[in-house]
Parts: structure tokens; sequence; C-alpha cells
């Protein structure tokens, strides 16, 4: 029986780095530290998916990069944290439509997940499963003004590696899925087994979730719901 | 015609973020800033490969985790950077054997790699290959006694995030590798290409190659050859 059992979210154009981030922490937790963990590859369909679009096939340089799914959105098991990356991908909503539906029905199931948990511009399909109304929610800093202009009934707050809202927690661009992904080991196992990882990663985590330096050097600043 | 090819060797139990750090640098590159490159994923066999063992299936928690190559290490075309990733495989030399075989014959192709770039313990595929023989190079901290030892004709240094010798490009542990290929690219394509790149990512990377506090955390020294 697994500790935890993780879903990770793939769709076509997301960003490789958000999702093996997180991965590696949980990789070390369970190769390393021999902790109890299931994995679910999520995709719309049992097609490899990856950082290229479909249309490219395998023909440029993202898209010979092909990650295999073990279930899709249609009947995928119910899992205990959802990991939902950003990519270039996240902002096309017809693509998108089977992986915003899947987490609007999730955050709504009898047994939900006990976490949702998003990098870069992952937040903006929580945004637009709904499931960020009335939240406060962290996005990547890059593409800041047009991700956030895109989640209007959201709170969304500039300077900040990762945001917790409930068991909502989403984080900001790439690297700082690594960030988010330690800090919540640290809520769930406790400090002691996030500096292992961290350590074993060789990677000087932020501590805080206001250890943001790329807020003021992308001028980023809070964005308000519109309907507030 | 591709500016740069790129060779990824992928076998069974590499490490994800020490294949998703340098490839996240390149996928930007390629993807936000139209850089023409072109990748080779390279496997002993065409089978998906992963973190996992192939004996585990996908079975596992690391094991579900499966990559797609696009090539072998016995047709795998002519390539300007060879890109290897550690992870627990590295040290099983029978599974290893393939790809040690692969790494000595490009070194001693007609045209070989400009770069040879190691991630962790990849650099004890090199050594086992016999390209850094009375080379400097460095390794993962964390795991540093075993790793140097059975590299014993190379001059190890511990207190380095990555060493240049030659074309042969080591890092260290894990995230090492990501500040590894961002000081490569600015080598290639210049400062101002690897701080684009580096703040699409919301990285801090090291920027000299001693910045390496890990060395000290793990109490490393540097490894002189054992025959000198």
């Amino acid at each position: 029986m697994a500790e935890l059992t993780v879903g990770l979210l793939l769709y076509p154009e997301f960003e490789i780095l958000d999702m093996a981030g997180p991965l590696e922490c949980l990789n070390i937790l369970s190769v390393y530290m021999g902790k109890k963990l299931d994995l679910h590859i999520i995709s719309d369909t049992m097609d490899p998916v990856g950082p290229g679009t479909r249309e490219d096939g395998s023909s440029t340089f993202a898209g010979k990069q092909l990650y295999v799914p073990t279930c899709t959105v249609h009947d995928a098991p119910s899992i205990d944290l959802l990991i939902v990356p950003g990519g270039p991908g996240s902002v096309k909503k017809d693509v998108m439509k089977p992986f915003v539906e899947y987490i609007r029905k999730l955050h709504t199931d009898a047994k939900p997940p006990k976490y949702f948990f998003s990098i870069c511009s992952g937040s903006l399909l929580f945004a637009q499963a709904g499931i960020l109304d009335e939240q406060s929610a962290t996005t990547n800093k890059a593409f800041w003004t047009n991700i956030t202009a895109q989640g209007p009934r959201t709170k969304w707050i500039a300077k900040a590696r990762w945001v917790v809202s409930g068991n909502i927690w989403t984080t900001s661009g790439v690297t700082a899925g690594i960030d988010g992904m330690l800090a919540l080991m640290a809520r769930i196992w406790g400090d002691e087994t996030a500096d292992g990882v961290e350590a074993t990663m060789e990677h000087n985590r932020a501590r805080e979730a206001g250890e943001d330096p790329w807020a003021e050097k992308y001028g980023c600043e809070d964005v308000l719901p519109v309907d507030k």
C-alpha cells in the first residue's frame, strides 16, 4: 500500500523541467530513501507525449522527447497528489479542454486528492478549472501579465516562489517547482526528509515562499481578482 | 541544418533531473529562442527507458517513468554534443557495457563530438571509457568516495560545480547539470544567451565553476590519479 499516490498530468508541449524537478524529489524519496510511493502518468490518450506539439510529431528538438503515459484522464485511478506542469501547451484552450475538465472533476470528486500542485503556467489550468476562484496563487514571472490575465477570479501573488491556498500549491517558473515540492515534502514528512532530498540533489532551495528574486527582476506586481 | 546536434545517452536507472536540467536549457534555446538544434535520444535498444530498472518493468514509482529513444548506440548518427546523465544504473558494469563502449568509440571517431558533457555519476562512464585518463573531472558529492574510487586514472576535483578538461565537461550532482550546461551555453553562444535561458527558468545559477557548497557539506577532498 503506497503512502502517497501521485498523479502527473502530461499534455502536449509541457515544460520538461517543470515535470522533472518535482519528480526527481519524489524519485529520491522512493529510490534512495525507500519510501513507498505510487505514480500514474496521466495524459488525454495513451500516445507518448512530450514538450513538442503532436503536429510536429517527432521532427523537432522538443518533439523528439516523448514520455509514455500509464493511463488517461478518462480512466485514471484516484490519487493523493496531482502534479500539473506548465509549458507552451497550457495556453492552447482546445488542446487543454480534457485536462481542465479532468482537474475540475477531480476537485469535486467524492475522494479528491489531498494536494493539488502546479508548476509555472500549470496554475492556468487550475484557474480555468475554477479551482482557484477566490484563492491566492502564483505562476511564472517571465509570462506574468499574459498568464494572470487569463485567471481573472484569482489573487495572483507576484513575490512568491510558491503559494499555498488550502490544499492547492502553485509554484513560480520552472525551477520553483523543485523548491515548492521540497516545501510540500517538509509539510508531509518533516524538514529532515526535505533536507535529505535537497542535499542528494545538491540544490540550494528557497526555504521561504517569499524568497523570489524573479518578481522584481521581471517587474511583476500582485494582480487582484477582477470581480472584487 | 542544425547549429548543434545533441546526443542524449539514456540507460536504465538514469537520474531524471540529470537529464531534464540540461535538456530544459536546450529546449528554451530551441522553443523560445528559435535556435536550430537537433536531438538524438540514444539507448542500447529502442525499448523505452527510465529511472527504474528493466527488471522492475513499470511496477515501481521510478519504473513507471519511461522515455522513448530515437536511436541506439549501434546506429546513432554523428553528434556535436554528447550528454550523459548519472543515476543508480551508472555503477552497474554489465548493463553499462554497451554505453561505455559507445563513448569510447565516439571519442576516437574520425568526427568526434565537439563536447562531451556529463552530470553526476555520468562521469563514471567517461572514466570507464578511458576518456578521463590524465584528465581533471568532477562528479556528485553525495557518493564522492564510491564514484571517484572507480576512476583511478582521473584527477577528481572536489570543490567544483563543474570541471572543463579539454572538450570534456563534467558536472557535480543533479542540479549542477543545469549550471554546467548554462556555462557551456555561455561558452558557445555568449553570456547574454545563457542569461536569457537562466531567467526563463527562474534559476539562480552558479556563475563560477568553484561555487560549490556541497563539497564542504559532504567533506569531499580532491582525489589524485592512483598511478601518478
